[in-house]
């Protein structure tokens, strides 16, 4: 594992609600990361599919994570998310990468797929605006 | 308890996730839903504030709360969340309402604040789309 | 007039497409902006109404001004707009605010009316997000 | 020029707004859409880029054009644009595709291009949602 994807699992980890929804950083590279999510029932709204909610968080997060890997200490800004159709499936990963980037402000998208036997399917799409943390303080 | 407020209850406690976080809705009137939340440590993100996640969990949940109050059985298509301060405080709200609603799609907006002792503060801002689920299958 | 307000024309004024567009600065004071816009048929699509674009150039306009009341030399980083209603009548208002500022990002919302001799009515709703425009440089 | 082609051109022919702008529909097949601009002076804000209101003009029309080859008559339910980078050269390209739809509503993206000498450059993104005329009727 590399030294930016351990520091950045360690940062995971440091997140209660990260563990409580039981996400895990599997990618996180200069200008992308990708989280996993082993879809478990309490991650399910009434009808069964994973809740928009989990989707959210994924996405919420996967985009932090993009932005983070070219501005250091970050947090989201705003960001957007379309659902394109119920999430089904034993896993969800969520890829996002930078569109753009500056010193204090990334621009980023993120995709989440619903893994199941017969293939990898869009379920969500999202973009949004990283800033770096002191870019808030000077 | 108005039969409407019961009906939502009774929704949002069939989702296990929205048990998993712990949310509770508190109003649920024609064109307006808000949901509570009790901060417990395990919403957090690594610096003791709420995680984003969180909030955009809650912003998702109370815009469709909003557009189902309108539409019946519906599904969020889209929204859109800015995170405005850092959440502290033990209460969360998340209070929806319509902006605009035809008989298929509504537009709603949602602002959350975190109760402390010396009053609310928003906390961040969303608007979306709701849209009726048979909207999409004839 | 205003010394700020005066300052905000002769921005707008040095934008040959709000020129083109015909787009007035009417309100421009700390946390705030106003810009109107007397509806003509070059500004509509092909059922009458006013063009989406053409609030949208609104909305992104009437941020950009709330947020640089604030920030100083801006841009618009996003912007997110749900078109509510169709836009008829013979003004158009964007007034938009401040939601949250630090020194280098501002998110501001916006809401777009129609004037008609019967009232107004709320044709489409924005929120959006404002940087600095040396914080990128920095 | 396709058939499908030729009515896209006709409608936005017939949408005054579009003729100011001098927006030209260069692609219109299942699933995208593609509008050039020709950028001249009058397109320009103070700094002599392309003002953000052409682009999300741009944005809003091949959004709803993507949208509209899947689900006929339609409009532009909401969209989200980030700017990436300032839009210089002669000429601008929205490219948009559907990434899901249904008999209703379609979600979709679009990428902005400024074309240079030195080939193209992403200046916005946007994804947004499409909703049919009719299906607001019923």
């Amino acid at each position: 594992m590399s030294d930016m994807l351990a520091l950045g699992r360690s940062v995971l980890d440091s997140q209660p609600f990260s563990r409580l929804v039981g996400a895990e950083l599997v990618v996180f590279e200069p200008g992308r990361a990708e989280i996993s999510l082993a879809v478990a029932d309490h991650h399910r709204q009434q009808h069964g599919f994973v809740h928009g909610g989990v989707l959210a968080y994924l996405a919420d997060n996967a985009l932090t994570y993009a932005g983070g890997s070219l501005l250091g200490d970050c947090l989201t800004a705003e960001f957007k998310i379309n659902y394109l159709r119920p999430a089904r499936g034993d896993r969800l990963l969520a890829r996002a990468k930078v569109a753009s980037g500056g010193k204090r402000l990334a621009a980023c998208t993120c995709e989440i797929v619903s893994v199941t036997p017969d293939g990898e399917t869009v379920v969500a799409i999202a973009q949004g605006t990283i800033a770096r943390v002191d870019g808030e303080k000077g």
